[in-house]
């Protein structure tokens, strides 16, 4: 299970800025195994125990030599080889911005959060590893962030593959949400990471067309670990069209060791009237 | 714990006749023993953990000599001694025909389904057993998979009895839904089952009356198994007066060991219009 | 985990008085310890996970030389000092009278119940401990068992105190609730405890001034030990202005050992027309 306490700033909130937040939830994680050597397993909390059943939060998967078959509240292909940016303070300091500014999830078109997941027709994501290269292909219904309906419930498609050699790797996404009407969303997305001894820098470029033609988004992150310190930083920006939005993150973390770490961040963006939301408190895992 | 992943074939929907479908679910399974030597204890799952908390789902009980009396979202006792013919497919291919029709589960007056026990005012059943003798007495909610809210939320009461003697069974129910407003409904069923060698055959009959006065339905089952492959079939028919609908159901599994199997079924019914349904997935248990 | 199965009498009902009532929950408890001595855990049940998943059920605390900082559904400073009388019943026969006349719980202003926290809002509560003293200190979002939504969603404050010598203590709370409009509601309240052998007397005297000038509260709670069986009772008076109500119950439980207990009891109070409720269980820890 994992657990956190602590305080939130938003600036944004009409009153009350500063709040108490906590959490506590429960994990439960399976697997097996059967006669002919396949792997089986599952993971999921309590407290989306309700959408597990159903198929639309958790996963579960089977994988032996012909690679790894995940169905459930799986990421697309494109998220599972290029990823996001570092998460800023205890809480994860995320979402609702307008042009997913204020977040360091980068922008994905399938699988990305679990809204895209319907009860009883979960997504499912195929990966094969092989030396230094991941592929990835997925397959769900679509979410797009960026205009959220139009995509929802259709039918979506991803693909990814993924270099690593040392400490560089380099990944290359592709997806396509198809709506039952109108056109359909395209994206390119290419990231890559490199580690230069404590310090991870990682960047990504993204590109849409068909019914998200004129969306160009890409940003770096970067995290540096001293010890039990760790130092966390992003910067990313979304252009749509003639509008655009930048946002950066910066946040520390330092273990206390035992699964207890102190954390803490602050987020803003360049929107006009938006304000920094920032938090400072302490996450477990049991 | 279980779970299961695969495909979804419903030739009923308007579109998308082909989905996946996955699900991750925990079971909780509790147990304990007085100094007197009575045993007690329940199981209930992470999903329906709401329910378990206000007596609607899971089940919770205390046996000794003198019988076991389980409270919950228990059977009734005419289920409880006849149970109902196979399951088909890795979802258990089931549910939401007229009369029934498209469903292995038996129709039954009391406790049948997670439906007839209301928050804080479950089910209780009690059960003992002599030699091959079984009797079972239920209490509960009255619910009527025919007619629904009709009966839901009376008094409801039935009766079992089932002896068994080696390879063989018999068993017979009676059941009383008493609605606040309006006649009671009645239902008489009676059961067998015989094994052999490695094949299992079920049938039963049933007969309402009352204000299910003209329902007539009655089935067989066949389960049959040559080391780690099962096969089943089912059909049933119900007649209500001059309506009447058949179900068939055919399936089979195929055992992977370490808990997981291979399964798949199709089913289909004789009512004008409706199409088959039809699964191919992985179960697994942890 | 826990669990319970028995009948409940309500006096008050339309219909259907007696009733059939089962309940089974699991208990997740975790903990774990910085590499400096820190304790840190915290506890929520299945059916509460997703209230514990965003801080309004459930808590979660750390803790060291500095005392206990707790987050979540946590009671304010004054329950934590003063408690409630002895729960009657193996149903804890509680809630839904004017006055909280029927009700074993005491009234306090904040913190009491978990619809106090609100959803990634949680209570705060601090305790400290040194010799036989304890102090608590606790922040959460206002609730009045009297005159609810008022006082929900506000900023409240609560402070304890209690000294414990041998088998005698003495408590003392205070608590502030300050809703966005209007005038605060303020509440003294003081309790005492004595254990004579295997007996165990409570008592509380609470005042309210501000929004709540006029309410007066006091109670008595008895537990007397004989072996296997435990003897309850309580009484306890709360007056607003003129109005006025009275209320009493009396419970036996019986230990069958293994974590069984069977138990039963009967509240009433002296409010016009109301009537007995009472139940007969067995309780069941895991």
């Amino acid at each position: 299970g994992n657990g956190r306490m602590g305080v939130v700033y938003n600036g944004n909130a009409a009153s009350d800025k500063l709040q108490f937040s906590s959490r506590i939830r429960a994990v439960f994680t399976m697997s097996g195994e059967t006669d002919g050597g396949l792997a089986f397993g599952g993971t999921f909390r309590a407290d989306n125990a309700g959408g597990a059943a159903n198929g639309s939060a958790g996963n579960i998967f089977i994988s032996g030599a012909f690679g790894k078959l995940a169905m459930g509240d799986v990421v697309g292909a494109a998220e599972e080889v290029i990823g996001d940016l570092p998460e800023i303070g205890f809480t994860d300091l995320s979402g609702g911005l307008v042009l997913n500014a204020n977040d360091n999830d980068v922008l994905f078109l399938t699988g990305d959060g679990n809204i895209y997941a319907s009860a009883g027709n979960p997504g499912a994501l195929y990966t094969y590893s092989t030396g230094g290269l991941t592929f990835a292909l997925g397959m769900n219904d679509g979410n797009n962030n960026l205009s959220g309906a139009a995509f929802d419930d259709t039918q979506a498609y991803s693909v990814g593959v993924k270099y690593a050699v040392d400490a560089y790797s380099v990944s290359l996404g592709y997806e396509v949400a198809d709506p039952s009407v109108g056109t359909s969303a395209k994206h390119l997305i290419i990231g890559g990471e490199a580690t230069f001894g404590t310090t991870t820098v990682k960047a990504y470029y993204g590109d849409g067309s068909g019914a998200i033609a004129g969306l160009k988004h890409y940003g770096l992150g970067v995290t540096h670990k001293m010890d039990a310190l760790t130092l966390k930083a992003y910067v990313k920006r979304t252009e749509v069209g003639a509008a655009d939005a930048t946002g950066y993150g910066l946040g520390a973390a330092y273990s206390l060791g035992g699964g207890a770490t102190v954390e803490g961040g602050i987020v803003d963006n360049n929107v006009a009237g938006s304000k920094p939301r920032a938090d400072l408190g302490i996450k477990f895992t049991f």
